[in-house]
Parts: structure tokens; sequence; C-alpha cells
């Protein structure tokens, strides 16, 4: 993908950086759409997402995702927050393609950069050589009140 | 899709029943899945959605949805719920089969649904010929703290 990024406006990054949850929609193959929330962070340019240890075990969706990614790259992340007062409803929409990380250094920095936006993954929810997904933008765009 | 509905526990139902927003992914040719936040209602059967007019006007987005069922009838439903107490994480991944409801009194009932479940729609921002989705679920599956 030899594009330009797509342009972020300040109020858009705003609420990406304010996020605390995305949901990410990969493909499987054969079965459609795949759906999980993820905890993530924008980095100006990126989005990373880590697979880490939540609750208990790692739910098999997470496997399910990583698959999906290799066979599919083409991803959507939604980040949006629900309000009774549907005056205040916003979304924004990030299509693009993932890849798993394989720069030990980037891999690094991206860990880094969430455990900084998660303290819960203080815990060692976050090892360091947990797999980290790479979310690179192609298409954004943006509903409601921004 | 002539196979038995799959089996949803008291516990997912609450949990479907009390949600106010669901995340559905479609699928959109050639350009992988494609994401949005939706108001819906679970029968204990099915799941409905309708394009409403959300404030100042239909986003495209929602029309991308219709054309993208038509095409490819997969879809996710992920109801989850966000908290930074992370031992209290759960989420419902639906997948399932989704269609334009044709049937005229399924559709009036499904906008009775809506409208008792979002008292926002009284304002006349759900009309009486607003398509309705029907999600028929396939496959539940369920993580974390149900």
């Amino acid at each position: 993908m030899a594009r330009n990024p797509p342009v972020i406006s300040t109020e858009i990054r705003a609420k990406l950086d304010a996020a605390r949850v995305a949901r990410l929609a990969t493909l499987e193959a054969g079965r459609g759409p795949h759906l999980v929330p993820i905890c993530f962070v924008y980095d100006g340019s990126v989005f990373y997402s880590a697979i880490d240890r939540k609750p208990k075990r790692a739910p098999p969706a997470q496997l399910a995702r990583l698959k999906n990614i290799e066979q599919t790259p083409q991803v959507a992340l939604l980040i949006d927050e629900y309000d009774e007062d549907w005056t205040r409803l916003w979304y924004v929409l990030v299509r693009g393609g993932a890849e798993l990380v394989s720069d030990p250094a980037e891999r690094k920095r991206a860990l880094e950069q969430l455990r900084t936006k998660y303290p819960q993954y203080e815990s060692g929810m976050l090892t360091d050589d947990a797999p980290v997904v790479r979310i690179t933008p192609v298409r954004v765009t943006s509903w409601g009140k921004i």
C-alpha cells in the first residue's frame, strides 16, 4: 500500500487518543466477519494492539484474529461511544491493513505505549513477547458529534 | 440455513436485553470488513435493527450496510461493555445471517419493539417505512464476566 496516509483532523485525533476501547473486525475465510473489542494505542500514524492475557485465559477469539489477519489483512476498526443523548453520538471508522509486527524494536515501542496508556497491563498481563498487531489506516471516516 | 438456533443462556440473554448498543460488522466486496455501531432489539430468537434517521442526516455508512448485506449476508454482531476493571470485561459475539425484512407485519412488530426499547425514537426519527434488518444467529460465543 504505497498510498498517502489519510489525514486525521485534530478533533478525530483527540477522540482516538481518549478512547479506551475499539472494536476490530477481521474476515474469517468462509465464515464472514469476525469481531472483538480491543485495547489499542494510536501513535499518530498507525494503531497497535497486543495479544495480551486478559482475565483467566486467552480467549480463542484472539487466535482467530491473528489467523484472519494473516489470510486477509483488510480490517475495520471502530471507535465510538454510546450515549443516551443521541445528539452526542459519534464514531470514527478506520479501514486499513493489519499485520503482525515482526521488528523487535517496533514491537518493544508499541508495548511501552500500551503499558503507558493502560496501567492495567502492569500486573504482568502484557509480556515482552506478546504478539503485537499493527493497523495502518487507509481510509478514515467519521460521523456525528466530533 | 435450516440449522437449529444456538442456545442462549439466561446470563447471556440478560446481557443482550440490557445492552443499548452493538457493533455490526458486514463485508464490503473488495474492501474487507465494514463496521458501525447500531441500536437493536433481541426478541429471543433474532436481532432487529432499523435504518433510522439519527441526528442531522442518514450517514452513508447505513446505505453501505444494506448493500453489503445484500451481497454477503454473513455478519458479526458484538455486544460488550468496556470497564477499567478488566476482571469485569465480557463480550457476546453473534455470528449469523442478515437480511432486510420484507414482510410488513414483521417489520411493524420490530419497529414497535425498537420504539419501546429506545424512547429516543419517539421524536419521529424512526418512520413506519424505515428499513429493518433481521439478524438470525448461527453461532453465539461469549467471553469473560457474564
